[in-house]
């Protein structure tokens, strides 16, 4: 039977943050498009990322804030109690607010959004469903899903949870284990351990994998294994039992009624047909991408977002988007710089990092640091802990990055975001006005030890003289 | 009987904040000092001030929570009970800790230190206890004390407070009064109520005068009414009865067991002598002050710190204090560049402002808006509410300033507060990387609004382009 042709200026696969923001700047600039995509509908980011697990979180910073209660002379924390079937049912009940959102913006493409799966049939031809698309561009944009190492796969679904389906969870059990210690592992590690659960976090790695500074990995690592149960550097290995699971690395050995695997996702690309593109596939599959065009090869074939492997978070997939569809929709790509790189994992210290953070310490870097367990405002709140550090340019002063596990550290990133984005010197943030007491008062110490080592002679004040000024000498 | 001459480089009258500063940058240019202080020692900051305040605000928004923790699945939030006693013997030893690490540094001071009361006897002398003190340079850094009007001078010290005396509270009445609906007088009306007592703020002001933009005012106003009985608009009358005051403003009529003043505080120069400069007073009692040089006239005298009524705030006492001594240790005074103005209101929500605010919204500025009510990150934590405004030049989209009274504001003001003191425009702002779910986000919707009224067409694009980029057209 022939396939129905349909055709388009710009077949968009995916309907995800990145295919949707596509969409949109392909529509701004009057080109016709399909939007292509079997659903479900609401990016990954509403449904199954960000937004479930950040209600999560907030529910669990908010039962574990008992234990310091009595510290300001409140009476009663210890016997607070949470239902974990209402926890997670406002967790189920926001985010399908947030995923209505998504969905109602996502159907209003009306009869453009073909609800379908979707294979390459050469650079210019998609097979969907009983159509073949012929476009003059393709925004490929397909996500990413959670990766199971092979030899998992066969356990029981009901054993073994991702992202995918722990927040359909309607109860949650007394012991688990969280497979993968990189930021979706901790931070839902943490969550789930403040929610009364015993976490056993297992990962190959000897370090925390999503720090790149030692000496923050050490802090945070001291932090978080006050509350989790760390079993790192050695392979986890699964073995279902009669009414478990147990989980052994060699040295421990733990039951657990059910196991989060957090080991990292990868682009959803089975069957979409990358390769009768006819160029080259990486050893994952995926073609050459470039990193300012989203172009893949010079065809007429765009790879945006998370199914490109290069910044799979959403802000970046969102920016993919918008650059595939600029470009799809004109007649030469353009260019764009991407956003200095910024990463925050939520745990409680935030683990957040911004620009670059030198893998080797004693590379021709000044580092600047500061422990926040002694920081004024921290301790009147009571979460005086964690550690920042700045890494600047010995000569001239200039932000390359800064690494930190600090409270509010989603907050303080940006602030040193704006700066490295800016390419601003610590002497320049130094001017800046800073109130008190506040934590970015712990960020100003880090770059005023930053700025007592490096080359040049700190200035006498961090306030700049007016050159204007004119005055009669004094006496 | 004749005074005991001392001579020194530079006299600094006041061991506070400003002070301290004076004396370390004095002392680093090896110039002698004598630091003049009868005590108590350790900053109004930290005995009175920033400190305990935010002690207590901390404690009061813990127990506020309880409020939020049902949502959360949370159970037996409102069976919490708060011990009052309790609460403010914390606020109280971790206050002393905080004044005792200040107190070291005076202390350390050694022989300079004078624990007496200082008067100008002239530009170049001061009696100072039975000596008098001949000085090249003379600091006056005395501070400021809480007002307490006239009529309300002869109640009882124990129905009425200050901020002097409300942290040296035992325990506190289940009624109280807040006379003065200032930055102060709102924060700790905030954290009094949120301690479970009812509070009646009572201001001559019809609308909150901490607040410049009448929008975010009305937001606020909206916000803390939940909270606090507040009666704007005519003047509070106390009446003592016999075992209560009895608060009247014509429509309002009741009955508090104490009063806590916040009408503000005064320059602390009462018998301090500047009378004896031979230079005008103004109204307040205050000599001509250069806010860029912190000179008195053209004399050998500076006036730095709460005193001198300018920018009451720590930060700026801070940095009076080094401009004050970096001068008096110089041959010539030199003029610094003030700091873009910031200030910070610490109830929930943050009010918080930076920058110029426009009295009257038609001047031809630009006005970027955004209501955290809807924001997810607030949603997401249960604290979605407030708003946020930025103020743009029309034509360039230059960042002129910012008020908003929203979670996290104490953050979101120090980002807008490097964006104002760089200079930089909305689009500028706009370039950086915004995480994804934040409260940041918030931030960016008002600059988008805002970018989208200048007077320029929008960029196609957040990103740059990247001019250097060279690619083969697209077929």
């Amino acid at each position: 039977m022939a396939r129905r042709r349909l055709t388009t200026d710009v077949a968009i696969v995916g309907a995800g943050t990145a295919g949707l923001a596509a969409w949109r700047e392909v529509r701004k600039r009057g080109r016709e498009a399909l939007l292509i995509d079997p659903g479900p509908l609401g990016t990954t980011c509403a449904r199954v990322g960000c937004m479930p697990s950040k209600l999560l979180i907030e529910a669990a910073n908010a039962f574990h804030r008992r234990l310091v209660l009595d510290e300001f002379g409140i009476q009663g924390g210890t016997s607070l109690n949470i239902d974990l079937p209402t926890a997670l049912a406002r967790v189920r009940r926001l985010r399908d607010g947030f995923v209505a959102g998504t969905r109602r913006s996502t159907e209003a493409v009306g009869a453009a959004l073909l609800r379908e799966r979707a294979s390459l049939l050469g650079p210019d031809r998609l097979a969907v469903g009983d159509c073949e698309v012929h476009a003059r561009r393709i925004v490929l944009a397909p996500g990413s899903r959670p990766i199971i190492p092979g030899p998992w796969r066969a356990l029981a679904a009901s054993r073994l949870l991702t992202t995918d389906t722990l927040f359909e969870q309607r109860d949650l059990p007394e012991r688990m284990a969280v497979l993968g210690a990189g930021a979706i592992g901790l931070e839902l590690a943490q969550a789930l351990a403040r929610l009364g659960i015993e976490i056993h976090v297992f990962d190959l790695a000897p370090a925390l994998p999503a720090v790149v500074d030692p000496v923050i990995g050490e802090s945070l690592l001291a932090c978080l294994g006050q509350e989790l149960r760390l079993h790192l550097g050695a392979e986890a290995e699964l073995t279902p039992t009669a009414d478990a699971l147990r989980v052994t690395n060699g040295t421990v050995d733990v039951a657990v009624e059910r196991a989060l695997v957090a080991v990292g996702r990868r682009p959803a690309i089975d069957g979409l047909g990358l390769e009768t593109l006819g160029v080259p596939l990486d050893e994952h599959g995926l073609p050459p991408v470039h990193p300012e065009t989203l172009q893949v090869a010079n065809l007429p074939v765009f790879l945006a977002g998370d199914a490109n492997a290069a910044r799979a978070i959403l802000h970046e997939a969102a920016d993919e988007g918008h650059i595939a569809g600029i470009n799809a929709a004109s007649d030469s790509p353009e260019a764009f710089c991407r956003r200095t790189p910024m990463s925050i994992v939520f745990t409680d210290p935030n683990l957040a990092r911004v620009g670059e953070v030198p893998q080797d310490a004693d590379q021709g870097v000044v580092i600047g640091e500061v422990d926040f367990s002694r920081q004024g405002r921290a301790r009147a709140a009571q979460h005086a802990y964690g550690r920042l550090r700045v890494y600047a340019e010995p000569k001239t002063g200039r932000l390359h990055g800064a690494e930190m596990c600090v409270p509010a550290g989603e907050h303080l990133v940006h602030l040193l975001g704006l700066a490295i984005h800016r390419q601003l010197s610590v002497h320049d943030l130094l001017g800046m006005p800073f109130y008190h007491p506040v934590l970015e008062e712990g960020l100003r110490s880090a770059l005023r030890d930053a700025a007592g080592k490096l080359d040049s002679r700190r200035p006498a004040s961090d306030l700049a003289n007016c050159p204007s000024f004119d005055i009669e000498a004094l006496d």
